[in-house]
């Protein structure tokens, strides 16, 4: 299945899902790893479509989500910048687009390895809490957690 | 907002829906009157996206859903023919284009006046039962309905 550059704008202003989760992890400097994703689930009758993305963004795994639901997920740095430079050059149309603004500037962070420090993850933090409201819960505690720490 | 016609099938293919119901109407010689639809349902903060949606269809009604959503929403025939047209000329690539085309039948049946008649009403019963599944035990009660009268 062939897939044009608008039609996957269109589809993942409608599906897609940038998110940023972080996990307490002993070997990282700041005790946490910043984990980017970009997302997009679909009911398994249509895992045609996820691989043809997959095939498109040439990144990614198509797994089992939950129930009879699919996933495409991109975790490599490399190949998030790929996807932020395509929606740079052809942005989304929704409001998802300040969210891509947001996970764009995160990835940036990372790029400069300011993510290793108590500063660049707090920016990071600032940023991701405001992305997946079910996330901010979590990133305060974090952010309580840091503050504590410094 | 300028919206290419590839965004609009990738949008649709992620947010649309073809729907149809059935409604009783003492006044139709059947008992019932079909009502199909083309519905977009977004989060109020994108009701821009859903007005150019809706200039692009130059037709349709962008009004609240439920919670902090809204939904355009196209009834009328003719408006639903040149949607139609559209997908016909720019297929969907999800399974939604299974849907999409029960849909044509539907409004085809409908141009010919067959949703006036018993047999052509059981016609489309059968096609929206498999449509949309949460409409599956109102169309099979009515397809009882229609069965007894007949």
């Amino acid at each position: 299945m062939e897939l044009s550059v608008d039609w996957v704008v269109g589809f993942v202003d409608g599906e897609g899902c940038f998110h940023v989760s972080l996990n307490r992890h002993k070997e990282m400097t700041t005790g946490y790893q910043v984990l980017p994703e970009f997302v997009v689930v679909q009911h398994q009758r249509d895992r045609q479509v996820l691989e043809s993305l997959k095939r498109f963004f040439k990144a990614g795994v198509v797994r089992g989500n939950h129930d009879d639901r699919l996933c495409l997920r991109i975790r490599k740095l490399e190949a998030l910048q790929q996807v932020c430079n395509l929606f740079g050059r052809h942005p989304l149309k929704t409001k998802k687009n300040v969210d891509f603004h947001k996970f764009r500037r995160i990835l940036h962070l990372m790029s400069q390895r300011r993510h290793l420090t108590r500063e660049g993850l707090l920016e990071i933090i600032d940023l991701a809490r405001t992305m997946n409201s079910a996330n901010r819960p979590v990133m305060d505690e974090i952010r309580r957690e840091l503050a504590r720490s410094g």
